[in-house]
């Protein structure tokens, strides 16, 4: 239906604005009825001078029913993505790569550093916020309009995965997203992408005497800080290796968290955890896999994202039971190897039957069963659910559904003798993650 | 204007999509302008073996201007609704009759439970979730993606209510009411419902290996749990009557709540409470009536479903005082005698005035003041409200907005001496109910 | 593109109903593409008996996207804005005057007062509920569905900007904009405003007969209380001047708090705070002016409301430093002289660049950046912000985004030397507030 109306408007946008840039933005909510859910693939990729930034198509059917906007960046060695922040809450994941990040929230309080060398070769003090490492298997929780940097130190690739939850009490403006560089500047490829990132940064659209006035600075480097010139994109190359201080902050010296809105506790919270780590496991099975989640018990920050996470490992014929989520659409992101994965909607109806593998991208919506068998060389991924505590019922197995319901309510609604009722009910023993009898055997 | 909208989306949807199945969904936001507001009866019924559900029409204005959908579902004697759920969080009312009910959430304790006898004769433990009992009365919290199924253990119909808040934010999918068979199976009706529920269960959209897999069975078994042959429905005659033991649950030995995102107190909260009984009730009169208020200060789990309910009875004669509510929508639903209520809009005139009968729903937008006057028989209705403490201000009585203005107020604001204003002020000290004139001489 | 479907559904409005009353509603999401930001005066007057509303145009594209709505009331002197509330929570802020204003919450306790004189000569008790002195400079939560009348008791007028969250969950209508009236009338006004204010009072829907039994008056004064002849609208002059006696209230003896649903602590609450006194400025400059803010730590009914307020000053020559609001819409209100304002979009692009007067709104959306420079008579504005606790980050200055980034970033980031970069993150060592050089040499 919404294809329909789209059709419509692209229509009637035509005849009216026959030569519009923009592209029509349809304030559809959560079209959630599918015929078939494709599994995606990113639309476009912008190109940066040390690295890209791809972004899914976010009016599919698929991420407007989930109310949700997906890009995926690459960064290579010794590059940054430069400070930018979106009005949507959002989490990352660290597919690949190491290095620092930053994070930048006015009132938080400053690091001390010394520094020597440089240009000038003299050594003084710099001060700068909390810096965090980051290497694979992290996740980072966003927070609606605090700005981000992230610098590759290692030696090959950094790519993040950031789910945007564009739906979300937080995002005040539309359900477009939007990427608000501070620093950057567009690139200068031929054809712009219809949709984000297109920007250059928030200094370009000053007058630069505004800003050498903000600054105290000269009209010249006012403009540098407007990135006229440059065509570099928002992942630049660093003069570098760089050597940063991770340091515990200082006691900050004025309070200004109240006074300014921010959460009290948010300048000291924990933003990110490693969710690889075998040990940390919530389900693990020596022979099927391993799942772990990343929810607000564990990680208090993500009760105001909003979001929660699960990181997934199956080995070659494992296979997570089918369950569905009670509270959430579930981005899947596929970080390695390949599964079939099987999704049925409300009426019953398969909507999905196929093989993912690695960097695609599924969306499970609320409420819809979904069973993952692990392909020969087994399956890892990453979910990104809509909710902090989003809540998983399993059709099959220890905690099951079916397990929770009497055997003579098993007899009558699947019209089974007591033996087959009984065989429903307890011969799966797992709770979460089982092996396929087939690759027993 | 929705009907506008409609009209025209629905033209061109005829010529786009001329014979499309699937409704046309528009997405439009609450939209409460009526010049009259209509009291709605059930627009289909969905016949099963031993029952049926009856759904009011989703798309209707003021359904829509409420953000709600409701059925009625019926089940005659020993038959069971089979288990589903919803996307949406609601609010069930048992109209009459008395069962079983169980609630099935992954995670939760189980109560383990003898059984004997059954199709083998042998005597064995089975193990599931709690149950309870139901009655005419009781108000069910229904969470959004977690499962219920019902008992008729009477010898009469059972007959449920149910209010889906369908924009609430715990539904994360589109504002079209879906309801989610984990049992159960299609109808074999002519003619399918252009809307909701018109599905067969979740397996059935599996491949039978994955579900021969998942449960350990063989593939014969797990097509029975696809109900494929099967054209009951989803509420089916029981090889009954079936017996329950209602106990407490037993500790549960492996906590999976933190981790699977459920609330932690959710297995253990009550979720049902009856507002039948006349000792509960927040509003008495002898001779007028009763009203009995359900919110999150008596019932907690009402603070996630951001939902309550109000239980009223009037006796011939008696009147609800004139009166709006805060900060909610709400769905009145008849269920006994008749009233005569009148309605008014922010601008003052009169959208609805007439008669409402056992049976029918009227749906009572945020601030529209409204008054109820009990017809020869008495009047019996439960309200659902679309916020877990909804906020009610009365025109006149004791606790009035009139008693909260000063003198002086009341005689600038409606031109009258000191004498009125005095009368207008204290004559009426009933604070919710009260008998009318007429009828008490 | 918001303004494409307008016209589109405008046109089809026209072919379809084109005699039709009621504006158009089309309900569009906050739309936030812009070329071009306007300021914004009010778009229509209401003239009462002695005073008026006037209301901005809520479908423009600014008001649209901050999922706003604002109007202005003028009080002469002596006069009383009648009880009325919005379904929407809102802020209202005393632009100038002082008077006496009510709310009216059923349930909260009421305050006696000994009253003499009057129509009758004779002496009695009054009581209401708690009445609060308002002067210039203050701010009111008004909490959705609840009513307030406010007096001017002053000798000049009374003026109050009311900015009303229409896109709050506790509105559970559509986004249209509402006031219901519960005393006062429609104006004579030849051409009635297509949009709202436009109402009889709530009384006027009802059959008389019911008022009368509901006020156990007389069908005469229950007529009064309609309004009916009555065209003075809903600001009228009093037959004053009004004393009111502004007590605490007494120990209520029924405890209705619960029951009724209202927040136990709303009765009690404060629900409004003067920031116009410099001593509780947040930020202070001696030369440039000072900045105070409002959110829920110092007035916690804000976390319900879930609005905020800054009110600020600037000096000629005073500048607020660039900066943006991380998780709110900002409606600006100029209350006394001019400023130069700048906005800059998610694209780096300049929406906004012109002198701001008083009486002008200006909408700034989220994530947008922003600067102020205030004109030679200085500038003085309250803005409103759409979250209870709006988060500012500012780009330059001592807790700015550029302090919390290394300095190998910023030469990354704007291909600057270490002299440079040093200029540009330490120069300007003020917080929020500065000087123009400008005005400084």
């Amino acid at each position: 239906m919404h294809k329909l109306l789209f059709s419509l408007l692209s229509i009637v946008s035509l005849f009216f604005h026959g030569g519009e840039a923009r592209q029509l933005e349809v304030p559809l909510p959560n079209a959630c009825h599918f015929s078939q859910i494709n599994s995606l693939g990113p639309a476009h990729a912008i190109k940066f001078e040390a690295g890209q930034m791809e972004v899914w198509d976010h009016t599919s059917p698929e991420l407007r029913c989930a109310g949700v906007t997906v890009a995926r960046i690459t960064l290579q060695a010794n590059s940054i993505f430069l400070p930018s922040f979106f009005s949507s809450p959002a989490l990352a994941y660290v597919v690949q790569g190491e290095g620092v990040m930053g994070t930048i929230a006015s009132g938080c309080p400053e690091t001390y550093e010394e520094i020597g060398g440089g240009d000038s070769g003299r050594r003084f003090e710099d001060m700068h916020q909390k810096l965090e490492n980051f290497r694979r298997g992290d996740v980072f929780a966003l927070v609606a309009g605090v700005s981000q940097w992230w610098y590759n130190r290692g030696n090959s690739d950094v790519v993040i995965v950031i789910v945007l939850d564009v739906t979300n009490r937080e995002n005040q403006l539309d359900q477009v997203p939007r990427m608000f560089q501070i620093a950057g500047s567009r690139t200068q490829e031929e054809e712009q992408p219809l949709t984000w990132p297109t920007g250059n940064n928030a200094f370009s659209g000053f007058d630069p005497n505004i800003i050498a006035e903000a600054f105290k600075i000269d009209i010249e480097t006012a403009k540098e800080l407007q990135n006229q010139k440059d065509n570099r994109g928002n992942i630049v190359r660093a003069k570098g290796p760089l050597h940063f201080v991770i340091s515990p902050p200082r006691q900050r010296q004025q309070d200004h968290g109240n006074v300014n809105g921010i959460e009290e506790t948010y300048c000291t919270a924990r933003i990110h955890e490693n969710i690889d780590d075998p040990e940390r496991s919530d389900f693990f099975s020596t022979r099927a896999g391993r799942i772990s989640t990343l929810n607000s018990h564990n990680l208090p920050v993500l009760r105001s994202v909003r979001l929660n996470a699960v990181r997934g490992v199956l080995y070659s014929g494992g296979m997570v039971l089918p369950q569905w989520t009670a509270n959430a659409n579930t981005v899947l992101y596929a970080t390695g190897g390949q599964a079939r994965i099987q999704v049925v909607d409300d009426n019953g109806q398969s909507v999905f039957n196929e093989q993912v593998t690695q960097g695609q991208l599924l969306v499970v919506p609320q409420g819809f069963a979904v069973v993952k068998t692990a392909g020969e060389t087994g399956f890892e991924w990453i979910s990104f659910r809509t909710n902090d505590n989003a809540y998983m019922n399993t059709l099959s197995g220890e905690t099951s559904y079916l397990r929770a319901v009497p055997l003579d309510v098993i007899k009558a609604a699947y019209v089974v003798t007591e033996e087959d009722a009984n065989r429903i009910k307890f011969s799966q023993q797992e709770t979460m993650l089982a092996m396929t009898q087939a690759s027993s055997s």
